[in-house]
């Protein structure tokens, strides 16, 4: 693919392009719409910044342009963190007109998405996604928000952006453990609603990890694409939005036990898929051949596949059962009927959660 | 008045009873309909607490009802606060599907309904107001949130409750000094768009003030109604929302400088209000017999019509610029043509705005 890609997400007034090509970063044609007021501020990492902050700031020139700089790291999606953002936007006297600019990778946007959402009850911001895993799967959707010592992703709001600018050149200066995680979220689309996506990427897993251009970026607009059709119909997690939940409660509470930061979250989420299929085939819903096809792509992307060894069975349970997919003290899980099908369901029998768990966190790999 | 009243707000999907009349504390089934899942949390102050939240547990014990006991104050609206009630939330595992119930004043309903809005991105609440203030006025229309060093409301959300209960027996045990703030809210409906209300208020004031239970649930039921108006008209403040404002950019001024708490609110937009009238009169639009009218109100109902003596005009100024309602660096405000109508405007004269503020904070009363 060369040139330039526009997907919209279909939200009435609240609608947004995605933009997809290499270079945007330099391009302050595609941000002008997004900008409401004469002020942005960019709010990056210690990460990116070094990396791309400058370029953006020349891109912004047309605006005021002030920025915020953050630790890197998931330990700080915290509403200490976001706290941090409401001072620099206050001490800059920034308006009710103001525009964020999430420059970074998930933890970055959700911050920046959430300090959006409340800062005077609201204002607009452009997510500019610098990791494989923000680009697929964060920067869309509206979701922000924060992480509580007792649980992720507890404290935040659905505040959609005004624009989201994926430049792939980004992918250029990530780590490949960090394009791995991404791998995650894109193997999920495949296996949610997109079976044709599946037997592509088992096709193009060799050459994505190889940062084939081309490829990548047709990978992430397939991905937003699904991601932009499921928000489309589902803005609230109402229904079927709850699919892109595929591997998250297990994932979420490996992160919790492990401890934010430790494991990157896409690496949590393949493990969770792992066990999503693990437990879909006890039920039998899912085939054991399907379950092999999975755990050789998540192998072949590099992604763990159980979770890390001090771990226990009752621990992984007693997590879950804090994750915001509880209802009336019933876990619902996202599980497997066969690739490209996932149902959401609290209709099985806890016998064979347990057995799924007790397998896994023993060690075997299935 | 006997019996109970009921108002709507109408907002769509998002539209919701206010219950007005004596002794609602008591009746489940004016809370059931609002209340979505099997777990409430009453939020309150130390303040209120001991008076009504018994009396309310005992009205919820249809549900698994926990409590929350905040520190009284304004200095206590504050994200540190919203934090400790997200620890209480996580810490008794509380579902997606709980609902919270403000029980206490404006500040109580502020935090509550800004914590609703953030916990699990948003579960329902319930407001519950004991002041007059809170009656009147912050319950109704969803705006919710917390102060800043830098500014007052700077950080918060719009979040409709579920319902607003307002149990007029409350104000037997509320200060006469919360009594009083909560009249400078009633009769800004007045002067902003019910002129047939302020000429009521001229005539009852007095018996306000004695408690008079009809004139009362009267003052509070013609206030929530022309609240109820303007909200579903215009929800998020693009447009004629911004007239309940009336004195609070000057209010604003007054409470950041002399810190919260100090002052109450309604005092300070009673303050607001009069030097609101001041500019509107030195800009031609108001008739100084009118301001007079407003003036003697004001007075009548024991709140103050300058702003402290250690503030001086420049501080008040520079205050003033920090508030929500500055657009492209000019400062619009609610100003007056008659009594029963407002403007907003940022096309006057500042020189005319620093005779206001110079004649105020001289310590003359006008």
């Amino acid at each position: 693919m060369s040139g330039h890609t526009t997907l919209t997400v279909d939200l009435g007034e609240r609608s947004y392009p995605i933009e997809i090509g290499r270079g945007l970063r330099h391009r302050p044609e595609l941000f002008a719409p997004a900008v409401r007021g004469g002020q942005v501020v960019i709010v990056s990492n210690e990460t990116v910044a070094p990396l791309y902050l400058e370029e953006l700031r020349r891109t912004l020139s047309a605006w005021e342009c002030h920025e915020v700089i953050l630790p890197d790291g998931e330990r700080f999606k915290t509403l200490e963190t976001v706290s941090q953002v409401f001072d620099a936007l206050l001490a800059r006297r920034c308006e009710r007109s103001v525009t964020l600019v999430a420059l970074g990778g998930g933890v970055i946007g959700d911050i920046t998405g959430f300090a959006a959402a409340c800062y005077q009850r609201g204002v607009p911001f452009i997510q500019v996604p610098t990791t494989l895993l923000a680009q697929v799967d964060s920067s869309v959707g509206g979701k922000t928000g924060v992480n509580h010592p007792l649980g992720k992703n507890m404290i935040g709001a659905f505040h959609q952006p005004n624009a989201v600018i994926i430049d792939t050149e980004t992918l250029g200066t990530l780590e490949l453990r960090q394009l791995r995680a991404g791998l995650a979220e894109v193997i999920k689309y495949g296996l949610i609603r997109d079976p044709g996506f599946f037997s592509w990427l088992e096709l193009n897993c060799a050459a994505l990890l190889e940062r084939d251009d081309d490829l990548l970026a047709e990978a992430i607009a397939r991905s937003c694409r699904n991601k932009a059709a499921v928000v489309a119909d589902d803005e609230r997690e109402a229904g079927q939005r709850a699919l892109l939940n595929l591997g998250h409660t297990f994932g979420h509470a490996i992160e919790t036990a492990v401890g934010y930061g430790e494991w990157l979250h896409g690496e949590a989420v393949a493990v969770g898929t792992a066990l999503a299929a693990d437990l879909s085939v006890r039920l039998g819903w899912l085939q054991e051949g399907e379950r092999q096809r999975i755990l050789r792509l998540l192998a072949a992307s590099g992604l763990p596949l159980a979770p890390p060894a001090a771990i226990a069975a009752d621990e992984m349970l007693r997590l879950m059962a804090l994750d915001k997919k509880v209802s009336a003290g019933q876990l619902r899980l996202v599980l497997l009927r066969s690739i490209g099908q996932a149902v959401v369901s609290a209709d099985y029998a806890s016998a064979l959660l347990q057995e799924t768990l007790l397998t896994a966190c023993s060690g075997r790999q299935g």
